[in-house]
């Protein structure tokens, strides 16, 4: 617990002179003031992320936590639980979503075993660290989750990845995407307990499921808040009894970008979640945040709302693993190349040699 | 009118076949069908257009076109007309808005004068093309904004650059953009007198002008098609009468990109007026149209409905220039790199030694 309140007490606020700064640039560029509307917003707020306005994404990594959930073996999902492996796989052999669209962004892509039920029998490599907090979570609808100390810990494997990585090579902005068959079925639970909607509001259809998965789907996550009554005030009370390892990774990675000022780009629903926690950890982490897409998974607007943001991407994407925290990182660097590469109105400043007057 | 009659000719349906294909390789991949929304649908789109599902964007090329209106003299905009002229010089120096987005895709700006106020001195450079077909338009809210031949002139001037570059080394996709100083006054008049609303409805605040200048700028858009009555089922009637010479270029561009089977991106307000030109032109060039953004210009959702598309992005944009296309071609490229590069599951076959099953 002390390396998560470490970080914690050093996560500072947004730096004013930057965002001052960055305003000021942004309104002598060259176009009508606020006409690149977004763009400039979250140009500003990077600004008051790294304390910088001359800045460019050098290193851009997406953190894949992968883990498995023991309410699978309740049915709640379209796919066996042996594909969070196969997807891990496949991730590292590059052929997957998360692959495809991090090249198209210039990302690195990372993952992180922090709980698959089974062993990969994988040569070492740098892009895959094997942190394993548990064989996958136990079944909530029967008992917690995971332990006190699980939940710790999985906080704990997100902060040291992070700061793995970040001490190897700076990293300039951060995606956070997740693997784990039945990680909504959590995901939808963490999201009702904190914000006290009903099961039935807050769960969607996941990898696809029919109605009558659905149905049972919403009572597990109902049973599972009944057996367990998860304080809301107390995210890792929240996290262990009916979250998931790769939830808490992905809450431990935001505090650790958040103290290392690095924007933090969250992808879809469980990435949500993981922002749930964080936040119930560290309000103020909220600042250090970019909402990359909306899911076209039911809670995902209840979830973006209660954390007050609001996503720059509506594509209809429900994949996970990063994918749509790696378009909107595409767009955030946008955003941070107008304020540094446009001209101003000063810098385009036109000779009468040249005609216009 | 034969060059245009020739090309519109030449615009055939959308290959089925290569739609087809492309939607069963979707199917194929290693994820959850349907999963990745907005992406496959774009990726299906664009196998449709060119007729291949194996393809890259080697060449996007960003065409803006530059013109002044007359009708700026009416005092319906905040900036005065040299601005255009001083755009594109900006453009040519590569700092304005449409530079640094179009170089963060990977894209080309080609600028093209087709009817600027001012003759700019500058030695030729490859991606500056002069093709001016008047010294800005007339003003519209007194006489026609241009004769008939001129019109017919601005699209074939259209077709022209896109056939000179596409000639030179093909272009994969192309985007839309447009500079003129009150051109969102002629594309309100376009969309007010094609759609039949009232000039209220769809005349917006442009680069951002105050109420007192909003009812003068309506009530100039309400005179003019007062004055002309174009006829809104004959494109070349409404361009002459109420266009602008960029509009027109933007018609042909779209109509020679369609016929080469290209697909094309439009931008905002001005570029979508352009569309709706070319539609009415040739119906069909409505298959081979992306839209690239919802603009914060009032009357866009209302053009964009009309034209059937349903915009990528919505960032609040209100530029021009051709930036929300650029934005827009690499999340259109994301999804046929997701086509063509995701594997299917087949592909990711996973052996027994791995130790997931």
């Amino acid at each position: 617990m002390d390396k998560i309140y470490g970080v914690i007490r050093n996560i500072s606020p947004l730096n004013k002179q930057a965002l001052i700064k960055a305003q000021m640039r942004l309104d002598n560029l060259t176009k009508p003031i606020g006409s690149l509307g977004r763009l400039e917003e979250v140009a500003k707020k990077v600004a008051g992320v790294t304390g910088k306005i001359d800045l460019s994404f050098s290193r851009k990594v997406i953190f894949v936590f992968a883990a498995d959930h023991g309410v699978a073996e309740e049915g709640v999902s379209a796919y066996p639980q042996e594909v969070t492996c196969q997807m891990v796989y496949n991730f590292l052999r590059g052929g997957a979503g998360i692959n495809v669209l991090a090249r198209h962004i210039g990302a690195e892509v990372v993952v992180v075993d922090i709980g698959v039920a089974k062993d990969l029998n994988l040569k070492p490599q740098p892009n895959f660290k094997v942190k394993k907090v548990g064989y996958g979570t136990k079944n909530m609808a029967k008992e917690k989750a995971m332990s006190k100390n699980e939940s710790i810990r999985s906080v704990e494997v997100g902060i040291e990845v992070f700061e793995e990585e970040h001490k190897k090579n700076p990293i300039d902005i951060v995606g956070l995407g997740d693997m784990g068959i039945a990680n909504t079925t959590a995901s939808s639970a963490i999201l009702a307990c904190i914000t006290g909607k009903d099961p039935e509001e807050v769960t969607g259809r996941g990898t696809g499921i029919n109605d009558k998965i659905w149905e049972r789907k919403v009572e597990v996550v109902r049973r599972s808040l009944k057996i367990h009554l998860p304080d809301p005030h107390n995210a890792l009370d929240v996290l262990a009894k009916v979250g998931g390892y790769e939830i808490g990774g992905i809450a431990g990675c935001i505090l650790a970008a958040a103290k290392n000022k690095v924007p933090v780009v969250i992808d879809g629903f469980i990435s949500t979640a993981g922002a749930l926690i964080a936040t119930g950890l560290a309000p103020e982490v909220r600042n250090y945040l970019f909402a990359s897409h909306l899911s076209l998974e039911k809670g995902h607007r209840i979830a973006l709302d209660y954390l007050r943001l609001s996503p720059l991407l509506n594509l209809n994407l429900r994949l996970g693993e990063g994918t749509g925290a790696a378009l909107a990182i595409s767009i955030i660097e946008a955003g941070v190349k107008i304020l540094t590469q446009m001209a101003t109105f000063e810098e385009a400043g036109v000779s009468r040699e040249i005609g216009c007057v």
